[in-house]
């Protein structure tokens, strides 16, 4: 378990040596003149012809096929808010250094000085050449959605708000597999998502697409329950308003409901709430760090709770780096031109599919654990599972090929494998 | 002397190994649970919280302090005119390596699709908190007068267009010297510009700067001399239109001449050209890879002509890589606000006055020179002296500090002449 996290240890460690955490490298010779004369003038010229005639020529000759953008406006950092553009480079080079070491994808922070949606997507959309794909962080909801959404149909490469896709396709994951442990049918399932944010709004979204239906979804934000019959909702949140007009709050949402999501604060929930839930309840708390019941109470309520949290200290973390550095490098090594549904899909059921493989000795031990297998404590894959980047990223390029959104295709998929493994070192 | 550079060596080494110039690397610990807790999530909040408080702490916390944006639209990619933003990227990561190899500086490669100067100024703006600083690279003119204009306005970072400066800087010291050699005072010297674009307006201004008379100045372009009474000149050009309406062809304007600037197409001066102008002539043909005449016809014209070009096979290269890494390492390091006039002033004559040191040996075989002394055979230093990175950054650094741009001042040179050798590794 890791040591306690201090502000001093935080501040220290992104002081020390040299400030910040990521830096370039040189990747080709450059020791003599001649290996000069090849990097830039006069040899470079010809890669910048040879792009030039044919632009697909940028996967082969620069890092474009490699490098993402990971772009935020500082609108809705963490759980700090709108911090500002500048504030929030800490965080986006953090998603470069994970994009890096979980794999081998180059990252570009970038800190993008636009609260306005319209400024925004101009300033993605003028730089847009210099990347493979782009990574949104942190901008606030609801403009986040009307960016991406924008973003996506107007570039030729992949865009994600990972806070929205990415917390969606690891609870995704999990619900699939806490189902299954209850024996349930997600189409018959009651859920309720306490929240109405970028990421509800995008769980809500794939729960649907994984079978859930639309009916049995309560959502609630900090005015309680979204009823069809309110008149502050936005588009986004209408869509999964509930015509139940019965329902007022979360707790009343909570009786007999089967699966809890929390994406909003901290301490909604409590020990009664949970006794009022379906039997075998599913509970993902995900408000970070104070989860909206903690461990300990939810098992206290009911002790055949399936339960995840945000937090590395607890079985079952749904943590997103079980899923960005997968999907961006699939769609990334078939030069997709999107991330669509059907990737987010693969991505979603190749994580909850490898749950229920063995676990290899160095993820139990990474954990502290003598064995970890499929069952209530352990539903959702490890971070430290390098197995990871195989299962995820070969279904998600499979996924872009079959759904057509592929500009190169891999056909040696045995190849492909033992390349994924090779990027983690 | 490098090996002749073919297209398929070129191809070859961007393409090798994996395609691309340059990689991103984490530098903190990333082993553990616990270092990845302090480098994201939850750690890293609080250097958000540092930052939004005191937006200088950004250069405490993260890489801003050591970042350059390398950022381009394509619009002017060596002699290769606008082959368009995505089709540049191989020279600004190029220009990227550049940066890391002579001056441990970061550098993103931005390539900006946007050929409409406002739509480019907007989208620079907007991404400038990323960066410590801004390399603008190969915009057209007469465009780029304006961005870079309006970028150092706005913006409260350095900014700087380094086909402009860049060439300025590095021909000025090397006429400094040339002058000192043929025992000519700046403020008498005729001096003719065969070329209008970026970097000739850029060097007829440095060199009034340094003392010469704009009287004196005769600059040519693809029409003939430029006189106040043409009708088709821009603001730029104006500026250094002559009165004398007797000279209309660069020939003409030759005779009597004592310095001569290239900076136009190779093959423009004759042998017999060269003969007409003043004793002892400064001739810099920088046209690239053809000279505007060769070394060895200037020569057979003019034994005593004082010789520079823009090839490294020759004596005297003007290559741009011997200021700007120094530049923007002398800016960053005093989180410089601009880099100004005083600046660049202060590296052409640091630039001028190493090449009048004596030369270390791994320098002259590096050349295969058995000596190098200043003389007409050497009047600017080698790209690969280890002292431009002290002499040019210290210079710059407190021209930084004395013009009242530096907002970090450094007391003690001697430590800081120590790191900035240690950054070459």
């Amino acid at each position: 378990m890791p040591t306690k996290i201090t502000r001093e240890a935080a501040l220290r460690y992104h002081e020390e040596g040299r400030p910040g955490k990521i830096a370039i490298i040189p990747t080709k010779p450059y020791a003599t003149a001649y290996d000069l004369s090849l990097a830039y003038s006069p040899g470079v010229a010809e890669p910048c012809l040879a792009i030039a005639e044919r632009p697909a020529d940028a996967y082969r000759y620069t890092s474009k096929g490699n490098l993402v953008g990971v772009i935020s406006n500082g609108t809705a950092v963490l759980g700090l808010g709108n911090i500002g553009a500048e504030a929030s480079k800490p965080v986006m080079e953090g998603k470069a250094l994970l994009f890096k070491i979980y794999s081998g994808i180059d990252a570009f922070d970038i800190e993008v000085d636009a609260t306005d949606p319209e400024a925004f997507i101009s300033a993605v959309k003028a730089i847009s050449p210099t990347f493979g794909a782009i990574n949104l962080e942190d901008i606030k909801a609801p403009e986040c959605f009307e960016i991406e959404r924008r973003l996506k149909a107007e570039l030729p490469i992949p865009v994600m708000h990972d806070d929205q896709h990415g917390t969606a396709i690891i609870s995704g994951a999990g619900l699939v597999n806490a189902l299954e442990l209850a024996g349930k049918s997600i189409g018959d399932v009651r859920i309720v998502i306490s929240g109405a944010g970028a990421a509800a709004i995008a769980c809500a979204r794939l729960y649907c697409a994984l079978g859930a239906k639309r009916e049995h979804i309560v959502m609630t934000d900090s005015k309680g329950v979204i009823r069809a019959s309110r008149t502050d909702l936005n588009e986004m949140k209408r869509e999964f308003a509930t015509k139940d007009e019965g329902l007022t709050t979360l707790q009343e949402a909570l009786v007999g409901a089967d699966v809890f999501v929390g994406l909003s604060k901290g301490g909604m929930v409590t020990g009664e709430m949970v006794k009022t839930m379906a039997d075998r309840p599913i509970i993902f708390a995900l408000a970070n760090p104070t989860p909206e019941i903690s461990y300990e109470e939810a098992k206290a309520a009911c002790p055949e709770v399936l339960m995840s949290t945000g937090r590395t200290d607890y079985p079952n973390q749904i943590n997103n780096v079980l899923a960005f550095p997968y999907i961006f490098r699939g769609a990334l090594d078939t030069h997709a031109t999107a991330i669509n549904g059907e990737m987010e899909l693969a991505a979603t059921r190749a994580i909850a599919a490898l749950a229920k493989q063995p676990v290899p000795d160095y993820v139990c031990q990474a954990y502290g654990a003598k064995e970890l297998a499929f069952g209530p404590e352990y539903f959702i894959p490890k971070p430290v599972d390098r197995r990871l980047i195989v299962e995820v990223s070969t279904a998600v390029a499979r996924a872009a090929i079959e759904s057509g959104v592929a500009r190169h295709t891999i056909t040696d998929w045995e190849a492909y494998a033992e390349h994924l493994t090779s990027l983690l070192g």
